[in-house]
């Protein structure tokens, strides 16, 4: 009976409050993660090794929603389009927690069976070894920070003055735009990637 | 000679000092704000309205050493390609700091001004109205993303294991690699987003 809630503790809990705190404060540490848990930092050595191993269980947490699975399936840019989509709304779930994922190792198993199988992607697509890495790290670039502008809400935060700003003012007051212009946005610069990506496999 | 600490408040030493907590914490309060200033809060509203003042302050310090003056000078995709440069690199200098200026309205004169300058420079080249907005979210979005990675270092942040993920292995490590891929990977990204705009364009 005694220590109950230490009892209770397992990784999926503690991963579930180092998301909760991430995403409330940016980054988390071991300490705050235990008096958060109601626990002492000792018990979740028990469970994890540290924080480097609960940022990964972080980043394999959210990457159970992100679906990758087309690459093989489908062309290589259909893939591509389609993993953009799911992980863009996989992050934006967790906009506090960006930053810290994206400035952090990628050591999970999972994450990495997923990168793997991107870059095989892209290889049996035609682009060379040195090419694949740049272009899986623009892509994550591109994906993260349109994941933030969607949890913002994705309404136009351009606010200009239609005498002192036209050409903002008729871009955003276009009657044509949707209310919520993120899903348009990442659209018209996921096609602009792939289009360009596509160019350069076709002029070699 | 009473509060000298008062008397020598003014609107730059209250953006340096936001920008420091955000920069540390990923956001402020007044009350943050004016603790560190040690001031008290009514202080702070003898030279800002407010927060959100606050806000659109450190938006348009960020955005001196941003350089938009390309528009109008050279072509669309040159000007584009500039504005990315040293916007990833003014908003790489405060990382922390992204996520709140990245979901906050754009308010200041100065940004206003400079998008209405791109937005300006995107219809000039061909693109319609209602094309221009999506163009600049997703053109902000990867610039974003992109500053991120390059305050998290630059350095290759995925561990392949040879055995377990042979095509991440072999993309991270082609010998032609640089040692910090992040400017080698930003310009991937800009010249394929460049790329697919210029087809756009070129295919009407």
């Amino acid at each position: 009976m005694a220590r109950p809630r230490t009892a209770l503790l397992d990784v999926e809990r503690i991963v579930d409050e180092a998301l909760r705190i991430s995403d409330a404060t940016g980054d988390f540490t071991v300490t705050e993660l235990a008096s958060k848990l109601g626990v002492h930092p000792s018990s979740l050595y028990h469970h994890v090794s540290g924080r480097d191993q609960v940022v990964d269980l972080m980043r394999a947490r959210i990457g159970r929603t992100i679906d990758n699975s087309a690459f093989g399936t489908v062309p290589w840019d259909e893939a591509m389009r389609r993993l953009a989509w799911s992980y863009r709304s996989a992050f934006a779930r967790h906009p506090g927690s960006i930053r810290l994922l994206a400035t952090a190792l990628v050591r999970d198993k999972e994450s990495l069976m997923e990168y793997d199988r991107f870059a095989n992607g892209l290889h049996t697509a035609g682009f060379s070894w040195p090419e694949v890495l740049p272009i899986i790290i623009a892509f994550d670039n591109f994906v993260l920070g349109s994941a933030l502008d969607m949890a913002s809400g994705g309404n136009n935060l351009y606010t200009p003055d239609p005498q002192t700003h036209p050409a903002l003012s008729a871009a955003v007051g276009a009657p044509e735009n949707p209310a919520n212009p993120t899903d348009v946005a990442f659209e018209t610069g996921l096609t602009a990637i792939l289009t360009g990506l596509r160019h350069k496999l076709d002029n070699r």
